[in-house]
């Protein structure tokens, strides 16, 4: 059984010289969603003719900055999968490096993060789709990590359920992410609350570093489901 | 403004020689609760005559064995304080160590759990109280961080609302506190759900430590709560 509502898949199509590649991925997954292990399934395919090496690369960073950059509950799960297969059906010069190995891990980032976006999009019970930026960070890690601590907090959630705009909680989560950062440095700017998409940006005046993850509202809905869900 | 729906105290007394000393302790505090830093106004008075060294020392075990034991939503604050003060008006013999310690120590345990347990008891909109014993574990630290990751799991909270017998999610929760503990180890047993008090045993086969966690279930009527909170 699955509590996705709609069908994930995307698909990018790109040239190496005269030939045209394909890379089609789907997904399912919608709770229990959390960066590293999610109850989600991720198929992707493509024609391309690319090295195993050049393959696992671009999976590895492509993954890092989609599905691992989404967060529903904050509940890590047993059955995350992400799997990539290319059978060089396309007949493209071989990809290894330069600038061919490049054009795959845009494309195939694309996918990534369409599909990670859909299933926040599907998030259990969810009425928004929200983006957390955390800007100037010391790091990328400590931008993620701040990111994740507002993503994760069942009291921001539900302040975005509620278009409450308490931004005492963003502040609050902040600061509970360990970051030693100071309260007059932070500012915050979150787009009107009234809408589906949520923007919410956090400059830490720490550095040069941010990361983005994406995150859902937390629901009536989403207890209704999970609490009959066997 | 609180979320409060009662008034929380308890008072224990107990002698040092022909002398009756009492400790008494107010508690405020429902939601926005979790180890470390909650939204938690607790203040305890005593007619003791102790040192301030013996009065230091008492209240950070107490504390460590009841405050930080519990969690509603994981959510740090930034409002917490827990102030204990004795005025000697008791005129027992000066508290310093030995055996009136473990007796000003004892009671003011007792008054500082059963504080705490009511926290839970008024936890913003839950209808279950939940204990979470870790036993066999190889440190303490390693029990109280596998039962908070249960705690603060939302599904395991939901699951508790729905009265939903899906234990997976707790094996999932003692999975992603990453520790290293192997499947087939664990053990879990869990009372009647359908009662109001719960109580979860996980045994992990590691070692001989314990830590016992106290938390609420995540309900429709706690996002009702803080959608609205301003």
């Amino acid at each position: 059984m699955t509590t996705d509502t709609f069908a994930k898949q995307m698909t990018v199509k790109f040239r190496v010289g005269k030939r045209l590649i394909t890379l089609c991925g789907i997904a399912k997954g919608a709770g229990m969603i959390a960066p590293n292990l999610a109850t989600m399934l991720v198929f992707i395919m493509s024609d391309a003719n690319i090295t195993q090496g050049a393959l696992n690369k671009a999976l590895k960073i492509a993954t890092d900055d989609s599905f691992n950059c989404i967060t529903v509950d904050g509940c890590m799960s047993t059955n995350d999968t992400v799997c990539l297969l290319a059978n060089g059906a396309s007949r493209n010069n071989l990809i290894g490096k330069g600038k061919y190995f490049k054009f795959f891990l845009k494309a195939l980032h694309i996918v990534c993060l369409e599909l990670a976006k859909m299933i926040i999009n599907d998030a259990e019970g969810a009425t928004k789709f929200i983006q957390i930026k955390v800007d100037k960070a010391g790091s990328v890690t400590e931008a993620k990590k701040v990111a994740l601590s507002i993503a994760n907090s069942n009291l921001f959630k539900t302040a975005m359920y509620g278009q409450n705009s308490n931004f005492g909680r963003i502040i609050a989560a902040v600061g509970s992410s360990g970051i030693d950062v100071k309260e007059k440095d932070i500012k915050i700017n979150v787009s009107p609350l009234t809408k589906k998409d949520i923007n919410v940006k956090v400059l830490l005046n720490r550095g040069n570093s941010h990361a983005v993850v994406y995150t859902s509202d937390l629901t009536p809905q989403y207890i209704k489901i999970n609490a009959e869900y066997n």
